[in-house]
This record gives C-alpha cells, sequence and structure tokens, in this order.
C-alpha cells in the first residue's frame, strides 16, 4: 500500500425527506445565494422545498448553470454573490451545478484572474465561501470531494480544480428527487461512477486488498443497479443504493494508498470540449479502448476484474481480458450509452485536433505509469472511431 | 436503506515515517499533553520520535493509561491538564489510550460532575479539547471516530460515551510502529475489528448492498491478514492493510444506513469490567454464543455471511448457518483467542452476577431488534461456558 492522507469533513443527510432540515444545516444569518441548473429543480417542486426549509433566511437565486458548467456563466454567479454581499452558497442539482458552486465559492474572494484556479488545478486558493448542496443527480461524486471541472466556453478549454476548502460543508442526499430524471441523465450517472471506480482500481496491484475489495463491490452493485434504475425509477432502494454508490465512487475512499489512471477523463474532457458530448458519453466512448490499449500494463487488475466483477474464469489470459472488456462495453450500451464516435456522428477527422487539445493542455503523460503520451492517446482515439 | 447522517473530519495521514508531520498537524503554540499507555511506547522510541515531530513546543507527559482506561487514572489527567493550562492532548498508544485522551477531552472543561460523560453517553458534552492520535495497535477504530469507552474500577462499571467533539483532529497511523506488538495484541485486534464489523453486519437484510459488499470485504480481508499478521509480525503489507481495516471496521461507513446490534460488546464489557478479561477476550467468547441463540433473528444475513465470507453453499440452511459460526469461532481460536469462558476459568458461578451487572447498567433491550433482554443475555452467557 502507498502512503496517503484521507480527509473528507463533508456531513451527508441521507433519506427521504431530508431537505426539512437546511433550517439546522445551514447557518441562522447567512444570506443564501441557491444556484440551480435548468428549470426542471423548480418544475419538480425542489427548489420549493429547498426555499421552504430556508424560512425567514435572506434567499437569492442564480440559475442557468449548463452541463459541464461555464467560467462565462459562473463569472456571473461571482459578480452577483459580490453585488448582493452573500455570504453561504447553496448548490441545488447534480454534478455540474456543484462543481460551478465550488468555483464560485472560490472565485468570489480570489486574488487576481479566476481563470488562474483553472490553470493552476486549485493550488493557489486560500479561502472559499462556505457552502453545501442538494443533490439531484446521482453520478459525479461532487457532493462529497474537494474536486470540480470547469469549461471556459471561449476556448474550448474544460479543465479540473481541487483544493480542501472546496468540500461541501454538507450534502442533502433524498433519493426521492432523482425520481423524474429523464433516463438519460440516470444512465449518464451509471456510466460516470463506473467509470470512477475504474479510473482508482484498474491500474496494476499495489497489495491493497480492502481499497480492491470496495470498489469490485461498487462496480458490482452498480452492474445490478444499473439496469433496474432505468426500467423501475421509483424504486427507493434502487435509487437510494445508486445514490449512495455515485457518492463513495469518487469521495477519495477507493483511491487512498493505490495508483490511480485519469487518462480516460482527460481524454473524454477534449471530446466533450470539442464536441459537445455528455460527460458520461465521452468516458463510455474512452473507457473500452483505453482498457484494450494498455491492456499489457493493467494486465494484473483486469484479470482481477475480469474474475471478481465479471465472474470470468474460462479461457486463458487473453480471453478473459477481451471478455472484460466487452462486458465493460456491453454494458454501458445495455443502459443506452453508445460507446463508439462514430454512433456520435464524428469520424476519423477529430482525431488529430482532440490530440492537439491534449497537447495544449498539457496532457501528454497521462495514466498510473504517467506513460499514455501523444501518441498513445492517438491510438486510443482511433480505436474508439 | 434506513435514513442516515455520515460526518467523519478526522485526518488520516498512513504510512511509515509520517510521525515527522505532528510538526504540521499541531499548532505551533499548542501546549500539549502527551497521553500514553505503558513503557512500550517508550522503549521503541515511539514516544522520541513525537517529540522530535513536535520540536520546540511546550509539552508534558502522561503515562501509565491502563487497557480498559480508567476514570481514576484519567481524572489525575484531567487534573494536570487543568493545573499546567494545556490546550492540545496528543495520544500515542491503542484504543485505550485514545479513548481515554477523548474522555480528557470532554471532561477538562465539562460543566458538573464528569462521570455525567458516562452516564449521559456524551449527550451533555458541548465542548472539548482538540487532540489528536499516533496510532500504535490497530484494533479499536477509535483513531477515526467519536466513541470511547470507559472503566470507573470503584464501581466496576464500564461505559461508552459519543459525541462529535471528539473525533481525533487527526491520526497518524504508521505500520512500522505495530512491528514489535506481542502476538496476543494483534490477536486481540483482529478479533475486536472481526466483531466490529460483525456487528454492523450480522442483523437483517436492509437493502443495502454496498454496506454489506464493504463489510464482506473487510472480514475477508481480517481472515487472510489476521494468521500473517502473526507469522510475519514485519511484513509492511500485511500491517499496513490489517491497521486500515481496523480504522474502516468502526469509523461509521460500513454502519450507515443499516441496522446496528452491539449486544455482544454490552454483554463483554461487563465480563471484563467484573473478570479483567481483555476486551477482544470477551468478544470471541460472547459472538459465537450469540449467533447461535439468535440465529433465527439473524437467518438471512447469517446465510449470505456463509456463503460470500466463508464461501459455505453446501448444506441446507441450517448446516450452512451452523458452518459459518463454527469457522467464526475456529477462526479466533487459530489467532490464539480462546473462546470459551471455561478456558479463562471462569464456571457457572459467573453468570447471575452478569446479568444482575446488565440489570444495573440498563442493558436490558439489546440488539438490533431491542429484544435481547436478561433473559436472552443469560442464556447466552450460559452457552459461553
Amino acid at each position: 500500500m502507498q502512503n496517503f492522507e484521507f480527509y473528507n469533513p463533508t456531513r451527508i443527510v441521507f433519506g427521504e425527506g431530508r431537505i426539512a432540515e437546511l433550517n439546522r444545516l445551514v447557518p441562522e444569518q447567512a444570506r443564501v445565494l441557491i444556484l440551480f441548473g435548468g428549470e426542471s429543480a423548480r418544475r419538480n417542486g425542489t427548489l420549493a422545498e429547498v426555499e421552504a426549509a430556508l424560512g425567514e433566511r435572506h434567499v437569492k437565486h442564480f440559475g442557468g448553470i449548463e452541463p459541464n458548467p461555464s467560467y462565462e456563466t459562473l463569472m456571473r454567479a461571482v459578480e452577483q454573490v459580490r453585488a448582493e454581499e452573500l455570504d453561504f452558497l447553496l448548490a441545488v442539482g447534480g454534478g455540474s451545478v456543484i462543481d460551478g458552486t465550488k468555483f464560485v465559492a472560490a472565485a468570489v474572494n480570489y486574488s487576481g484572474d479566476p481563470w488562474g484556479i483553472l490553470e493552476t488545478g486549485g493550488r493557489k486558493i486560500t479561502q472559499a465561501l462556505p457552502f453545501g448542496s442538494v443533490l439531484t443527480l446521482p453520478a459525479t461524486g461532487s457532493e462529497m470531494n474537494d474536486g470540480s471541472v470547469v469549461t471556459r466556453k471561449a476556448t474550448k478549454t474544460k479543465l479540473p480544480f481541487k483544493n480542501a476548502l472546496v468540500f461541501p460543508q454538507f450534502s442533502v442526499l433524498d433519493p426521492t428527487k432523482t425520481y423524474t430524471l429523464p433516463p438519460r441523465q440516470v444512465a449518464n450517472g451509471v456510466v460516470d461512477a463506473f467509470v470512477h471506480i475504474a479510473e482508482q482500481y484498474l491500474t496494476y496491484p499495489a497489495n491493497a486488498p480492502v481499497q480492491d475489495r470496495f470498489a469490485e463491490g461498487l462496480l458490482t452493485t452498480l452492474i445490478e443497479l444499473g439496469p433496474l434504475a432505468l426500467s423501475d425509477p421509483k424504486n427507493y432502494d434502487v435509487r437510494a443504493n445508486l445514490m449512495w454508490v455515485a457518492t463513495l465512487a469518487l469521495n477519495g475512499l477507493i483511491g487512498v494508498g493505490v495508483p490511480q489512471d485519469w487518462a480516460t477523463h482527460m481524454v473524454g474532457h477534449e471530446i466533450t470540449a470539442l464536441h459537445g458530448l455528455d460527460h458520461a458519453q465521452t468516458l463510455a466512448i474512452v473507457l473500452p479502448a483505453m482498457l484494450q490499449e494498455r491492456r499489457d500494463a493493467k494486465r494484473g487488475k483486469l484479470l482481477q476484474y475480469a474474475e471478481r466483477v465479471w465472474g470470468l474464469t474460462n479461457g486463458d489470459e487473453e480471453q478473459r481480458i477481451d471478455a472484460a472488456i466487452v462486458r465493460t462495453r456491453d454494458f454501458f450500451e445495455s443502459l443506452g450509452v453508445k460507446t463508439r464516435l462514430s454512433d456520435y456522428n464524428l469520424g476519423s477527422d477529430v482525431v488529430e485536433p482532440l490530440v492537439e487539445q491534449l497537447k495544449t493542455h498539457g496532457m501528454v503523460k497521462l495514466g498510473e505509469h504517467r506513460d499514455v503520451d501523444l501518441a498513445t492517446s492517438r491510438r486510443v482515439l482511433e480505436a474508439c472511431l
């Protein structure tokens, strides 16, 4: 096991009806900005429920945070917070709204150009506004971690940042709030959580049996729950477990003491930035190709994955690895998430510009061995066609 | 899944050589009391390493915290903190030292008789001194939770308390510091962690597949590592994984959203209080008898445990449950921890006084269904002979 530091102070308030507890969770004197995405939060009554729980507090709103939240939009929220002297942020939505709120929290009093937050990966953040979240979409894990990804539309740049100052103080997870999600978002959430786990698990053996078993338990549960979440959308236990799996997939726990990959995410980010695909769509495209390309470096863990997650014990090593990758792809496809660039009408002409973007953003040594160079990423993208 | 709240702000600093980072973790102006147990911490050089890391800080010592830390001893530490105006506690040791430090942290400025902390289960704590720990014995999980158990020698009373104000700010887990532990303490630690998991897992099915799989992953890992920790005491990875398993066994994670039992612990506490057995010895004695007595209430989970943890799939339900309980007992015995009261020279005459103590301490409705009454506890104790 590698040395590690684990710290995660986010309070999780989980279960049906817990939004009412915002009254306990948000300071009484807080001047609150509620941040949200589209109008579904209002239409479904979630916003009204949040407002009721906040009672007499001074509350303002900022709507319209888009999927893959943009720097341009978020800077308008930053201006609003400054102009109206608000001091507590409350994200109501999924990972994009929470990621965006993290940026706003860090940017309001940031010294210098706030784009620097992204350019330095969050290292120069010295303070952030306190904030909490009400999660409505199980997927990104942003509700219980200190990471965020923001896109600058003007330059088609999608970059992550991370800082312990942007852990949510609390996140309310009410599974019933996910009942009305469109199937595409549910499927995307399952794929996103699955690939988060894969990025921390499918690397090389590191003598960390607990992290391995936790990751395998989460993957196995996702494989069971994914189809049920689509076929039986108001099944409380299915939605509850899916929500908790997605949180645990990226709250730091399964990644301690082990190597991590994240090459699939970095390549995927470029596809979203240039072509607008959903984040999870890009992951469903890139992961199978990345596993295939890096099957030798990942051999030990791919064999373990084949056996423990997919129950594949027949055939030789190559056959079991092949079968595990096929099962992975088939699982994404079974949820309705397509796994080829061509499924999204993208052809071979997109490869080189994507490689150029990786180069521009310094993504030239990716993966758990830092050996996914531009040539490797190019081969992966060609295998995604 | 049941509704739950999860909050755990303890920072884990894990790995060889991390004690040096106390210089970063302890405030520079802190007036520190180092609390420890016997002289092994000094003999092994751990205390010297801690002192070196603390540099020029004002540092005092309080040694002699015993296994099953006593109120009487701890109140002397409370007096020292008050008299010398110390403001930061640093536990160096195992669960007893950390549990004791939690009590001291809460008692120093407690209004009223500090024994009230135990009598009210920690509910009336309104502030506590900040503290951290340097763990030297993987077992109790106290390094990453807000619980503690203290014994009042004068009345032979062993009671738990719990409060979010007594989470350690940080815990340093250096696996090499466990190399010199006596085998008995290592074995006890494995049993303690095993039973912590069992108390949160062997109840009734609650539609919580992730908590189940995490618990099963921890149990399986303990079964693999326990014998190796004894046979190969300086194997870094074995000790590292054992340490992390024991922490995860009782940091709140696997217990969220599911029923919990703890009857075995409550009965075990009385055995320690009256007869001085090691905590883990009492658990090794009580758990198999408790599972046998409550096999019908626990049927679903016992069958799952038999199959997933012990790989038992042959025979009818009763046979599989029998076999799982036998395997559990055999595992404890294989580590050298005896599982019968008679192994400790205790006979049938001890049963009634133990039942009386349970009655005195209000332990009359134990277990996940609150139906372990005194008659049930008596039958369990008789089955422990």
